[in-house]
């Protein structure tokens, strides 16, 4: 399994991802599940993945592919105009590996895959987007600014009732780092290291890339600190009688 | 989808269940999925069900149908002598349902369901079950004090943090409480009203059955005073800096 999270907030969008895969309990790897190409000051592009670990690096190495291999008749996600292009370029992407994969009468399941887009072109807003196996894919809006893949069930609640659109890019870390805590401690088959990712919407450009470890104190005293806070705030409700 | 949860303490068991019931998201009922058979200072049993209705009525309604018939040679849940040949009786009678649903050649997917059993037989422990789809069982132990069954993964990490063995009764009922808040909040296929009972170990006998609705002014303090505790415990928490 899989968690990843794209946050939108009005200075930008933060994304966050964890580093375990696993085939069965007893077959666990780190893979990166986040991935991301800039033009420092024009545009840049994160994406993460969650699924078909084989589908997912067919998609990420076509984009390289496309990137070094530049023809006019197939732009890259370099040359496309929009990031609404660009999700729909990945998204027919996706689509064509899963059909690819899935042998004749059988189910597509075993081989599809979600992800998360985020990015910016320089002139305009930074955008997120969730991409669908199907290949097509909703935008994040003022109502729903963030999205979850994989895992997402534990850490959502605590997502749902602190997260704000202004909050600054530190405030965003830490309550992202929160809710994989939550996650990683409620389910196996999510692990660090973390991979984290800031994308600057007043440049279109990234920034404070860098990944997380067990031994990250920050991290340490936001596990230990969590564990205690809530104990704390259970303590704070007023009791029932019967 | 439901959700439901039975803690084993020290004192004695709690139990608490939803009542929603649905197939697609438009199609929402409101049914009972804890059920309880007592004889006063005797024995006590309390079985709460996730997974498919007419699976799970059936099991109920053979439950009745033998205390009321009763025969030597096959008996009620009042004549069993242990909780174990209890929890064996429910779950060959769950995997019978199951089989006998099931049109030949056809996945049993659609029509499983999973128990949770706890009761108390005079002179004995109480002792809690989780019955799976094929009929057996396992018992919470000491390493592991409480089942969740149905939609069991946003209010994992509170009743991970939280549960004692050792509390008491009131803060169990407000633990999960906050449990059903989390996952109500988060997922509109688990819904009130909740309903309650708790299993005093010393008398082996029910107590505080009752339903506690959206109005209910405990449960209403519980809701707010919850978001309010979690986002505060957010911010207590240490900055993060780049």
């Amino acid at each position: 399994m899989t968690y990843c999270v794209g946050l939108k907030l009005d200075r930008g969008l933060v994304f966050m991802s964890d580093t375990r895969t696993n085939s069965g309990v007893d077959n666990i790897s780190k893979f990166r599940k986040m991935f991301s190409w800039s033009v420092p000051g024009e545009r840049s592009i994160v994406l993460m993945t969650a699924g078909n670990l084989a589908t997912t690096q067919a998609v990420v190495s076509l984009i390289d592919e496309r990137i070094r291999a530049r023809s006019a008749s197939r732009p890259s996600v370099f040359e496309l105009p929009t990031m609404f292009q660009v999700a729909r370029d990945i998204g027919a992407m996706l689509k064509d590996i899963i059909r690819d994969s899935t042998p004749a009468g059988q189910n597509a399941e075993t081989f599809t895959s979600t992800l998360i887009l985020g990015g910016q072109i320089k002139g305009s807003e930074p955008r997120l987007f969730l991409i669908y196996p199907e290949g097509n894919f909703i935008e994040a809006s003022d109502d729903t600014s963030f999205f979850q893949i994989g895992e997402t069930k534990y850490g959502r609640p605590i997502l749902v009732r602190a997260y704000e659109r202004s909050m600054s890019f530190e405030d965003a870390v830490k309550l992202l780092l929160v809710s994989f805590d939550s996650t990683i401690k409620a389910n196996l088959s999510v692990g660090l290291p973390i991979d984290l990712q800031v994308l600057d919407g007043t440049s279109a450009s990234l920034h404070h890339g860098r990944r997380i470890s067990a031994e990250d104190p920050y991290y340490q005293s936001i596990s230990q600190g969590w564990s205690d806070a809530l104990r704390g705030a259970f303590l704070s409700l007023p009791p029932y009688s019967f």
